[in-house]
Order: C-alpha cells, then structure tokens, then sequence
C-alpha cells in the first residue's frame, strides 16, 4: 500500500475507474487489458506512475490507480454473501481491532473481511479463519496471496466447533449461518473482555443470537445497521442518488464476560 | 490492545456499560470511581480481570471492560465536531489505510479520527496531524497518550498551507472548515494514486470541494453519508430504536491524478 | 379548513409556530394564551386574520396560523403509540381512501388516524372506530369534536371480535396489538379486493401478521417502513438534521381475495 | 373506488400482481389481456368479483385487484420526474387538504399528485393544475379522465406567472424547475395561513426556495426528505429488502402570512 512513488509492473493490479465512476481491478498481463469500454495496450501502461488517466482503444478515458484492500471487495467470487466496506468498518472499530491484534473469524466467505483485517493487523498481528466449504478457504487463499497478506492470515478448513485454535483472541467475528450453536465454543478462546461481533442478514436471527448471548459468557453490547447512500457533488445540483443499497446485515456487537460477580 | 490476561491496575482505563447499554470510559484512581448510579470501590476493582461485573453503592450492576480506542470517541472533549466511529471507519477502508501506512489529517479536532488511524497504522506507520488551533493539538495530545498511542503521532500546530511535511503521505484526511482553500497544497505531499477523505457537515461545503477538486490534480471516486440505526435484538420484541442521528457529515473520496495522460 | 378569509375567534384554535419551527395547537380563550415563550393577550388576536404574525409579552415572535388535521397530532393525549403523518399518509394512498369512502379502524387509540380519514372521506364517507379501552374512546370523542369531524366518524367501544358492523369496508386499518387474532374477523366485513394496513411496531408481529394473512382470504402486497428526515435549508449551510425519529411502525399492506381461482 | 361488490366489467381498469408482488393496471378489452408472463382470457374475468386469483395462459397465477388512484402512479407516462406515494401522502397531510379543499398545482407532470388530491378533494373542492407543456396537460387528461376524476380537476396549459385563476386556493403544490420565479405570483392567489409545498431534487433548490420564501409572504414550516423501505415479512426470514430508493426529492413545507404584525 505504501509503495507509491512505484510504477506499474506487469503481474501488478490496477484499480481502473471510469469517467462515471465505475470501479474494477484487473491484473496487468498479456498484451491488452479488457475493460466494458474497450482495451488498454498493456506496454503503454508498464512503467508509468499510478494516478496517470489512460484511455481505452475506443477513446474512453480512465483513471489507473493502486488498488487499496477495500477496492478488492466488489471483486470477490460471489460464492456467499459478501460484507460491505460500510459494515466492516464499522466492524473493525468497534471489535478495536489495531495493528498487532489476534482475531478469529468463523466463515471465511470469499475474503473479504479477512483481507481487510489481516491489512490491519500486520505485521505482528495475525487473522485465524474458518470455514466448512473447502471450495471458499481455496478462493480466499488466492486473494490473499494476489494482495500479499496470505502470511497474516491461518487459513483453516473445517468447522470452529472442532478446532483446538490453541491461542487466546484479542476480537472474533462470526459470519456464518447458525452463530448461536457455536458461540459459546469460540468464546472459550476469546480473552475476558475480548470483542465479539456477529453479522446476520435477518431480525430472526439476531433474536437467536441474543438467546444465545444470554446462555454464554457474551454481554450485548449493541446491535446496529448502517446504511450508505452515495450523493452527487456536482455544483448546482447536489443530490443523493436514486438507488442505494437498502440492506446488506445486521451487526451483533458483544463482549466476553466473566461470571464472577464483585 | 492485545493484553487480555491482565488485570486492572490504578491507572487503567476502564469501560463501564450499564445494564441499559450506557458506555463510559473512566479512570482507575482514587478511592471511588463514580458513575451516574452510584460509586465502585476502586481496591476492588484493582486486580481483577476485565469482563467482570461490578456493582455500585447502590446496588447497580455493569460490566468492566477493557476500552478500545473507539470507545473513547464519545468521551473526547466537544470542541469541534466529533467525527463518529461509523464515519471513521468507512473513510479507513475508502483510503485504503493499513499498518504501515504514513497518513497526514489537517483538523486534529479532538484526536478521535488521529487515534484510530494511529491503532491502525502502527507500529511502522505515523500520522502527521496539524491544527490551527493550539488548544486541540494540546487536547489531543493528551487523549493520545492517555490511550498509549503518541508515539505514532506528529501533532503539529499551526495552518496546513504553512507547513513544510518533508514526507510524502499515503492517505490524507481533511476535517477543517474551507478544504477547498487549502486542497492544492495538501496534494503536494500526497504519493500519486494517494487516496483523500474530505469531511463536510454541509451540501455547499461538499459543492466548493467538487470545483475545488477539477481545478486540482484529484480525481473525485465518491460521496457518501453513513447512516447508523441501532436494533433491539430483545426476544419477542425485535425492533430498530425510536431515535436516531439523522446526520454527522458527508464523505468525500478523492485520488491524487497526474495531468500527464496516455 | 377551507374558511381562509376568515378571522380567529374565541374558542377557534390556533396554530403558534415559534422562530425555531416549534409548533403547537392552542384555544383561543381566557384573557391570555400561555406558550413556552411567555403569554399572548387574547384579545389581540380575535379578529384578525390567520397568518399573522404576534407576540408574546416577552417579545417573542410566533406565527399564527389555522391548524390543519395533521398539526393536533402531536398534540394528542399519549396513552398509545400515536401515528406520524409520515405513516399515516402513505397508508392512506396504499388504502386507495378517498372521499366518499367507508373506512374501518380496530383500535382507535387517540384517534389521530381516525381524523385525518374522517377529514378525507367526509361528506358521504364515514368511519367506524372500535376500541377495548373505554377512556381511548372518549378522548378520541372530544378530539373529533374539537376539529369538527365528529359527524363522520362512529366510535365504538369494544372488542372488534364482537361488534356487528352490519355494512361492507372500502378499506380497513389494524392498530392493535394483537392483529393476528382478529384478521379473519375484520376481513369478514371487508368488500372483496379492498385494502387492508395493520400497523405493527416489532419484526415478530410481522411474522405472526403475515402467517395470519396466508390463514385467512387475504393476500400480502407489501410490507413498508417510512423514515422521514428533516432538512435545514438555509442559504450556503444546508444539512439534514442532527437528530431524527429512527423507527415508529412497519406498515403491512393486504388485499381482500376470493378463493374461488379461475 | 367505493363500488366493491361490483363486478369486473368491459372497459374496466383492473389491478394484477404476480406471486413475486409486481403490480400492473390493465384495461380489460380485446380478447387477451397481455401481462408479462402469458396472457389471460378477458371473457374469463368479465363478470367476476374483484379480488379472484386469475390464471395466465402459462399457468402463472395472479391477483385480480380493483386499481387505487396510488396504484397508477408507477403507470404514468415517464415525460417528467414522477412523484412517489410516500412524497404525495406526507405532501396531502402537511397541506391540510381534506374533502372539500380548493387546491392549486403548479407542474400538472403526468397528473399523479393531480390524480391523488382530486380523489381526496372530491366531490365540494377542487384542482387546479397547470403546465408551460401542452403534452402534459394532454397526458394527465387522459389519466384523469380514465379514473373517474376530470370533473374536479381544471386544467390549464401555461405559465402560472400569466393565469388568473379568480379564486383564493386553500393549498398549493408547486412541483416545477424553477419555483423561486413564481412563487410570489403563486402566493397572491392562497388565503392566508394556508400551506404550500414545493418539491425539488436538488439541495442547490432548497436553498434558492428558501431565499424566496424569505422575500416573499412565506413562512418556512419544514424541509423533509421521505424514504421507504420494504421489509420481506416472511416467517423465520424477516429482512429489509437489498435494493431502496435512495431519493426521489425534498419537500418544503411553508405558509402565506401577512406582513402586519402585532
């Protein structure tokens, strides 16, 4: 992330955004890169700054930056439902994930999340993640690796419930269908005090959560959803835009307590 | 952060939540730590582990917990418009901030945003924060060693447009009045393809920056405003709160662009 | 409401609008109208005409205005949820109300819906209003009488289970707690493919509603929640509110259906 | 709208939703009635109940509804930005207008709030709609004229600067490009204290009405935005839905006062 006095090599990512604002990475390689409004001649890109405008062979003009982790997220094999930027920053403030935290995520998805925090927490922090589909922790493998942080990150196939992590986590997400059977298993390795947060996209499952909370050692702490609306800045005519995102998951926010009253 | 095994000293922040969700961060000292139902005794508190529950004078029980750096943004001194953890986080992953990371803000405010980019950017990243006003660079600097993180923080006083960084950044933040006046110079010290997140409570702030940006070398990506609903996740009962904030601020993402097209 | 070139006389209400947009509706009698900005002299405002602008006798401006239907409604006794103009006029379209219709309301409660169809279906319209509680009644009574709708309106006291109607509904509202168990009854006096809303404040009670409907001859159209924000608009600093309402109702919208499938 | 134990008849408009909740009006003519998943027979409809569940040709069921006025709003010929029920209803409730109210509408559009208010006003009051554009007038003649609602609507081709309409109007709407030109035109023709709305897309508009307002005889009442979500009320799986309207356009709310104060 921090390389930016570098330029553009071949196997390198580009974040390519068009004049409407439309994002996509795409890998720097072969002799054309494909784009929804025509090519760009690789060689031509090779060796230049990010932050130049390039255009395609149709005349469209684009913006080729550096790619941050986030830009990836739209990106990722849409196996299962993806988190939002929106949600996981949200996420990772209020779990107070910082460089150097030990985290535990229950359902791997394609990434996402993890790609995120492993970002945050390197170098010295470490993100262990879990997921039963096989086909997922492979995928999640191959974008951690194209973005670099495959070395912060225990990738591990197979259900929390019989996982001996054998160490104690400073936060823990859970995105994964059935939280409440496995939230008293992954608090035993959470640190007293430790964050906690769950991410369901229906209210009745946030009801089984709480259930769940009440019958472990997790104290609720808040349940929010955040909403993101994008607004057109143009002058003399600032608006929101028509469409947004109505809902992507709630978010479950607890904490691990200690059932020894003073 | 990552201390989870140790216990409370005199010193310590603590996280007080009431049974009603209410978070205060306090300090170990004294013999009592008053809260607003009642007084804890402070010896015995003192070698316990977090995520115990404690009871006041008076009966009330809360939980003890271990603060993160997000939940002092409540508490900062409201001098200046306090950014809020919804807003921060979005604008931590739209910038693509990571540990590493050399990040400038112009507005220190009260520290909340320069602290949370500190947890993050640490141990080998640093944030430049500058601020006109001597009173937030002194407040901030107080907040910032209070949670452990000056170290990781240039505090700067004095007007961003005067101020010779001799860095280039990774990311920028601009939380001051008229970022329009200042954007240009702000962009020298950026790294090309660098990403700015400008912050404005108002549309015809969010107007000035846009012509502010053409007339730059910075590509405007979004806009965004963050909503935060809060849920009740009681049994029987799911349902969002009455009350809610309607609006902190808006979001402005830019990229720094080279004006040498291809 | 559509005297306009009338003048305020006593026993008229008054709608006092302060320099900050607070409002309320208040009669017109004794030798002084009390506000929270010190009292009017009553007798400088009889006679004159709505829309002037007065004083208190501390010197505070208020505009006085004729109040519309919509503007008792905060006014009125809180002894249940009371519904927001937001709600109510989007289920009054959703309903297909218009003048001439006759409107069904199980549970009346303060009877701010009830005005606001009374006002809209009058003068061949009516609407009927049943309510356990015999004080909801009562006050719903001097209510309509206090905005004149009162001749439009049938308000019964009791349990909707037990009442005979004995006419057919262009369009019913459910304001109960309990919607579920009376479904099939109300639908009973329901024309075929007229309109139902039941108004419900929890996810569970839509769950319980929408099983009910899928039990009895109605079919679901739509489930809605309506959020409304205020905007300032005042010249070169215009923002949306700091604070709002973030949840009131949900609004399930059915149809009476035929079982007989062709 | 009040004709419920009729029966479907030739020439009727008749309401279809699918079992996913899409909503058509159709006219019953012509032998096959063409929906979007198979036609249907239109001698099989002629003479049964609104509210029977019919069959298409391919086997798809669908609702047979009598229409609302709301319901042809999403039907409207698209010439103009078109406004949505949840605007209209809060629109019709902050107005005050009620069975009986003489209204004016500056922007005739496709007539969808035309439409709505004459079926509220109907059978004492009255609309009086103008617009610059003669297709307009065209257009929302037609509609009106297919609901039944003509006789109590005027419709005027022209500029609302150059019409006199000799009457004093209880409430105005104001939905045109520009309302900060006519808006002291529009003012002379409302009794006082009665309300006007005028509704605009963009935040640069709020502000250029409220400086009108403010050299005019207007009072500023509120500026509101309306959003609605729908919620998926399914047993075991209730959620909001994904996709939302994120804006349609802001609603300013004032009233004429009179400039003698007391």
């Amino acid at each position: 992330m921090s390389q930016g006095l570098d330029v553009f090599k071949e196997g390198d990512d580009i974040l390519l955004v068009s004049s409407k604002g439309k994002r996509r990475v795409v890998k720097i390689q072969g002799d054309r890169i494909h784009t929804h409004k025509g090519y760009l001649v690789t060689r031509d890109i090779i060796g230049r700054k990010p932050g130049i405008i390039v255009k395609t062979h149709v005349g469209e003009e684009m913006l080729a930056l550096k790619p941050s982790v986030a830009d990836y997220i739209p990106k990722l094999t849409r196996r299962t439902q993806v988190m939002y930027p929106k949600d996981i920053g949200y996420m990772v403030l209020s779990l107070g994930i910082s460089s150097g935290a030990v985290v535990l995520e229950a359902g791997t998805g394609s990434g996402a999340a993890t790609m995120v925090i492993a970002s945050l927490v390197k170098p010295n922090g470490r993100v262990f993640s879990c997921d039963v589909n096989e086909e997922s922790i492979k995928i999640a493998r191959k974008n951690l690796e194209r973005v670099g942080l495959i070395d912060y990150v225990e990738l591990i196939h197979g259900d929390v419930k019989n996982i001996d992590f054998k160490v104690s986590f400073d936060a823990a997400i859970m995105d994964i269908p059935n939280p409440w059977d496995v939230l008293s298993r992954i608090v035993e390795f959470l640190k007293p005090s430790a964050r906690i947060c769950i991410i369901v996209p229906t209210m009745n499952q946030l009801e089984k959560v709480y259930r769940a909370m009440l019958d472990t050692n997790v104290a609720h702490l808040e349940t929010v959803e955040i909403m993101l609306r994008r607004i057109r800045p143009f002058e003399g005519r600032v608006r929101p835009e028509s469409i947004m995102i109505g809902h992507t998951a709630y978010l479950m926010i607890g904490a691990k307590i200690l059932k020894e009253n003073i």
